[in-house]
């Protein structure tokens, strides 16, 4: 068939405008990023390559120029991002082309994107780097293709690559569970990689690191794993492209190595302060504790409705106050006994001794209650019913309650957390009190729950009990209450079960 | 003429295909925000009207209820945004629909989207209104008005508008002058108003209030305006737009008045070292200074290459710092004086004198030249060269310098700032020393410079000085030293002449 001229240009100008459409549809509208098996590895705006950040150095002595040439060497030179708090002094010296440096603390006369790193990144893929670190060819676009094409099935959910810089000692994945409720991290050695010990290049897209709300923090990477653990992320370890670094490294001084230290262990509590963590447990099974101590005030405020302010952070009694007060319980209790004070244990402390032994977890306090008559048995009740506070020998702090008849031993002077000894008394066979809080459980009970006391395990030590806790407690808490756990004051908040 | 239908439908055809191009390029592509003349009074993204931004409240005793209904109220009632740094303790009741709460703390496992304020304002301005105040319909939008188009010449740079909040003491305006190289905010009856004291509602527009690096930092007021004058943005006020607000206001009890005082005392000082600023000239003329006392440590660190840190950050000595080598200067003097110790202003001292009777303004020491044979005649001086260091009945402690022989006056024991006394001796009518420091005015000089010695007016007192100033400084630091100053070492950072 053959087509007139016409009607052929006719053809061909519809076909060639509608190749023009789809070439201005195209070009001419942004492409949403597509999202890829595994993650978000392209995003708008940014370019494929791997900045290299560094981060992590001392002012007094560091390698920043080193690694700054040692990058700029490769060809071609990946951009080179150096990050302070606040301009380093001394003065670094002049950095090789291609590299800057940013500081992040915001100053009043200029605008903030000055001090925003996520502005001043501009590739897909950023690599954090170690102090004294040199560039290897390669290295870089190794671990970016690990993070993009090595991953595993779907629940694979690798965000971040390790690559290990030679040292002494090879670094090695941790296992790390991070829980704000109960403030505390838990470093394991076994289980899936989400930390590295000992020096390693950290590489991830730009996009993770700058949705982290505390992306550059120091230490780099005790706060990247941490928040990373908190989403499930999971790091790749490639001992197969391990870095070089400089020989000596930038500290090598012992005097130098102990600036840098202590400087790294400031800012470790400050930003384990800035993100509420108060117990690390490490691999070996140690524990450092952060914040609250004797010579520390209490670590929470005055408690408005039975609510403390950390349950409405959706956090629990920070595990150093549950220390405190597991330490006041079993202090309290001994002097009594030995005084031969006659007590047991009350209201929230006895639901969570039949619970698990334990103070509840959310409890801010431990009650216990003592025969009225027997106070003046103990030396430490009948000074702090004269008036005074009393340091005893291990220096708690025993004294009459100003809100009304009941005793207080604080843990310490300055930290407040403590136990409350309530007086009841027998009248017809039933234990009463004088000051009465208008809670639930603070009622009036028949003295047979007393007769005979009976033991029960708590807080680490075997304290006095009632002698029918589920009968005691459903009489004071209500039918269930040993099974439903519920925070104290459940009409200002309420405990959410576990998703 | 008349077109056969096959060319009609080509033309047909190749219009219809322009039209559709024309169309997806339109729409297609993102429209790039077009600038207003006046200002960018349009941002992409907002929508016009005024979002109502609380920040200045107690967690203890607050209004923001009372704001929240009372804007809510307005019709149409404008967004309402709640800022608070974390979230308040107790818990603010349930705000009306409209009205949010936002926290400016980060959470580790929250993206950092969620505390970013400048997320949430959606509207082109913004109003900060006090605790307590009430809604007034129709002020909000003269406020924008005013501000949109009440400006006045080409000079006008008003950013900021005031409204009153009625009470006993009416808002006024205040000139306000930040010089971050002087580390000085002054605040002055007269002049352009770019401050404004007493409570008053605050509008501006939002791209304003986000490129400032500060934008929500508390106190609110005294941190805008003083970020405000850095831009020499002007404020206008607008006695007729007057709000009202609550009887008795928030803060009724004089306990909670007291609590109140004094967290903004400390967010003041918070705020004040955030911005560099340590002196502060109150409308009355009177000081207050923040930071730097005899019970501080030096303000700044150690010098390297005679160029202290605060060189580097485009800013002078501190002014308390200042005032402490003053008076350290004039106590040494003195008691040099009244031991009959002849001494003279040697160096950068004698430099700013001749200039203008005082320290050179980014000097960080005094230094005194002393007669070696008179030093014996001075009790603290025997005393240091024995090896102690000695403290004056006024706190000053007087040593011999670790790094050579001269003496060290320190303003105090934790405060190390100090005049410097370097011993010298006349050799064949050449006053030489023992210790050199290798600096361009650290050179031996004939004797008859200081016979005799003459009175010279240095840092509030008279001081002794070489009897022919100019051609002893130039001998030291070259000709024109006096007329042309520089910093210590140009070599590493410069002095920029005012543009």
């Amino acid at each position: 068939m053959r087509l007139p001229p016409c009607q052929a240009a006719l053809c061909a100008a519809i076909g060639l405008n509608l190749l023009l459409l789809l070439c201005v549809w195209r070009w001419g509208t942004p492409q949403p990023p597509r999202p890829r098996a595994g993650g978000d590895n392209t995003a708008p705006g940014l370019t494929p390559g791997v900045t290299v950040l560094l981060r992590e150095f001392e002012d007094f002595a560091n390698d920043v120029p080193g690694v700054a040439r040692s990058f700029a060497a490769l060809r071609p030179p990946p951009p080179l991002l150096v990050v302070a708090d606040e301009t380093p002094y001394p003065p670094l010296p002049p950095l090789p082309p291609g590299a800057r440096l940013l500081t992040l603390r915001p100053a009043p006369d200029r605008p903030p994107r000055l001090s925003r790193p996520e502005l001043h990144v501009r590739t897909r893929h950023v690599a954090l780097v170690p102090d004294g670190v040199r560039a290897t060819p390669g290295h870089l676009e190794r671990m970016r293709d690990a993070l993009e094409n090595g991953a595993g099935g779907a629940g694979d959910n690798t965000r971040v690559v390790a690559a290990p810089v030679r040292g002494p000692t090879p670094p090695r994945c941790l296992d790390l569970h991070v829980s704000l409720r109960e403030w505390t991290a838990r470093y394991t050695p076994a289980g899936p990689c989400r930390a590295v010990e000992g020096d390693a290049v950290l590489l991830l897209r730009t996009r993770d690191l700058f949705n982290l709300s505390f992306p550059l923090a120091r230490p780099l990477p005790t706060a990247l794993f941490m928040q990373a653990a908190l989403r499930g992320w999971t790091v790749r370890l490639l001992p197969e492209a391990a870095f070089a670094a400089r020989r000596p490294p930038p500290l090598a001084t012992p005097h130098g190595r102990w600036k840098a230290e202590a400087a790294a262990r400031a800012r470790r509590r400050r930003l384990l302060a800035d993100f509420g963590v108060k117990r690390v447990v490490l691999p070996e099974g140690r524990e450092r504790w952060y914040g609250c101590g004797k010579e520390t005030a209490r670590c929470f405020g005055t408690v408005h409705a039975r609510t403390p302010q950390y349950l409405h952070q959706d956090r629990w009694t920070p595990p150093c106050c549950l220390r405190a007060l597991r330490a006041t319980a079993r202090r309290a209790a001994a002097v009594l006994a030995a005084a031969g004070v006659r007590y047991w244990l009350e209201g929230g402390s006895l639901l969570g001794a039949a619970r698990h032994g334990d103070i509840i977890p959310w409890d801010y306090d431990v009650d216990l209650g003592i025969y009225r008559e027997d106070a003046g048995k103990c030396r430490l009740l009948r000074e702090a019913a004269a008036g005074a506070a009393v340091v005893d020998d291990e220096g708690f702090v025993w004294e009459k309650a100003p809100e009304g008849d009941f005793f207080r031993v604080h843990y310490s002077r300055l930290n407040r957390l403590h136990v409350d000894l309530w007086p009841f008394y027998p009248r017809d066979g039933v234990m009463t009190k004088d000051t009465w809080l208008g809670h639930r459980q603070d009622v009036e009970f028949p003295e047979r729950f007393l007769q005979p006391l009976r033991p029960l395990p708590f807080a680490g030590f075997t304290a006095m009990a009632p002698n029918d806790v589920r009968a005691f407690l459903e009489l004071k808490f209500g039918p269930g209450a040993i099974e439903n756990p519920e925070y104290p004051n459940p009409a200002v908040k309420r405990l959410e079960r576990e998703k």
